[in-house]
């Protein structure tokens, strides 16, 4: 068994191992996890969490990068939470994105760390909250959670941020294509990066329309930000943070921000919860008693529904046993 | 109310209406929602059922279309779902893509639904399948399922498909984006859109590369082809086709259909009774109680576990209150 206590006064001090250490425990959901989440509840709150998000080859990694070297000169420290899906490959040919990130591996003021996503539903929105925990409760003041495409799982990443940046770059799509990726709902700030790319302001304008387009804003109310940059050669990256501290101080001033993080711990309740059902499914009826009902689906016995509801009436009833472990 | 058994027999006659009816029925999650599907149940099985995804701009619809226009040449009753996600201005930006498919609008024999994504997990999930149940019964030979963009819900959607096609584009991203993006795990059959444009070659040889490097395989194994199409111009659809029904052809040769058609179903179970136990926790907590949970999480008061621990005792130990409806 791990000591707990001793390893999270050790992440407090900023002990990289340590931080390593408590975030597979609680990415891999170990017998502690509880216990971790228990001792790491009061140490959390301080940090100013910001999710990255966009397409693939927008320059997202390249754009934590610079945002992680700015907030550095800054003197604050960063966590950064790279979220990648999960493929058979993930092992070596993903390792040359983080490269872009090796100008800080040496910096004691910067934690960096790769997640996968799971296969299954509840995976990521299940474990990247806990690791932004973690690195919150190690003394991280910034936390950039970059999350790769626009999916359904991504959004809800999205959701567990303070700030939400959505990342767009020249020539990757029209804006049908960025509504249709349902980014256009989640952006607090939107950067456009190669800006010095063919068709950067047409991006820009493009953008501007779309967001003109939705909800009629009050007077006191946010207006999305379109940053241009050029991250590989850090240009613009002062003018991000200077929108992400922007929006900050709005949500603060107007309770957004404790209103968020409400809703984020809201969430992240829920999402533990269902998970937890959803194991019990599992373990209550195994999973030759599931294969039996997909069987009489399969030749149209019974419909999807009905065996739902029957699964969900044994659950629901008290005769469960209790899960394992 | 409705009368779904004959709702039920005219969508088997291949009434557009009755089909469009139906699908709203089990979509919305109406009262009647379990006797239609208790109706559709014996009618279902006869589908071939295809997942077409990519990132945006690879051209999802004008494939689809154009796979549409194929298989009707060969004289089958095709159902088209798109799957979009949801945006706020989804009402009117997204139409134009629709329009891509307007030469099969008049096609008796062809049937086309767009799907917006909900905003919550289990929402694309738990509808697609009944959606798919539907064109299935209404007697729909080859259902095209197309999703846009590759992130986790997209996968999960693609486990619906009998045969999932991955749809790349050159200068698209190189072959660690699409890793990144997880396709390469999920594609029985990839096609390489736009193929006249420069770098179309390089991006088949990338993907050759990339799918090389996944679990070896044995000699009855299915060696996912990579077909190149300029789909606006039909250009190597017949091949597509092809691809698909040697997919299908060997899927059932090795009893791997039937497999995937339960496995389908069993996940289609346990995302339904998900949902319902998702819904309980609403029900029986009501928001006032997640919010105040939520509340002291936030204040390092209490830990998400400790949180989400108590409302699942709650709802399994036969406390809760019946569901309303």
């Amino acid at each position: 068994m791990v000591d707990v206590p001793l390893l999270v006064e050790q992440a407090r001090q900023g002990r990289p191992r340590a931080v390593a250490r408590l975030i597979s425990l609680v990415e891999g959901a170990s017998p502690q996890l509880r216990e971790v989440m228990a001792a790491l509840a009061p140490l959390t709150g301080g940090a100013y969490v910001v999710g990255l998000t966009g397409s693939p080859g927008v320059g997202k990694s390249t754009s934590t990068s610079a945002l992680v070297t700015a907030y550095r000169k800054a003197g604050r420290r960063v966590g950064v939470l790279a979220v990648d899906p999960s493929s058979p490959f993930s092992g070596g040919a993903l390792l040359g994105d983080r490269v872009r990130m090796s100008e800080h591996a040496s910096d004691p003021g910067v934690y960096i760390r790769s997640m996968a996503t799971r296969g299954h539903l509840g995976g990521l929105a299940w474990a990247a909250p806990q690791a932004i925990r973690v690195l919150d409760a190690a003394g991280c003041e910034v936390i950039l959670v970059e999350t790769v495409g626009v999916g359904q799982s991504e959004v809800e990443i999205a959701a567990q941020a303070d700030t939400s940046v959505v990342l767009l770059a020249p020539g990757m799509g029209d804006g049908i294509q960025a509504a249709k990726a349902g980014i256009l709902e989640i952006g607090d700030v939107y950067v456009v990066n190669k800006a010095d790319r063919d068709g950067a302001d047409a991006t820009v304008r493009e953008l501007n329309h779309m967001l003109g387009l939705g909800e009629a804003r009050g007077p006191g109310d946010w207006r999305p930000p379109i940053v241009k940059t050029v991250a590989a050669r850090a240009e613009g990256v002062d003018e991000v943070v200077e929108a992400l501290e922007k929006h900050r101080a709005w949500m603060e001033e107007r309770g957004v921000l404790a209103e968020r993080r409400r809703r984020r711990a809201a969430l992240e309740v829920e999402t533990i919860a269902v998970t937890a059902l959803r194991r019990r499914i599992g373990d209550v009826h195994g999973d030759r008693r599931l294969d039996a009902l997909a069987e009489r689906i399969t030749t149209g016995e019974l419909d999807p529904y009905a065996a739902a509801d029957a699964l969900v009436a044994e659950l629901t009833s008290g005769g469960a046993e209790p899960a394992a472990g």
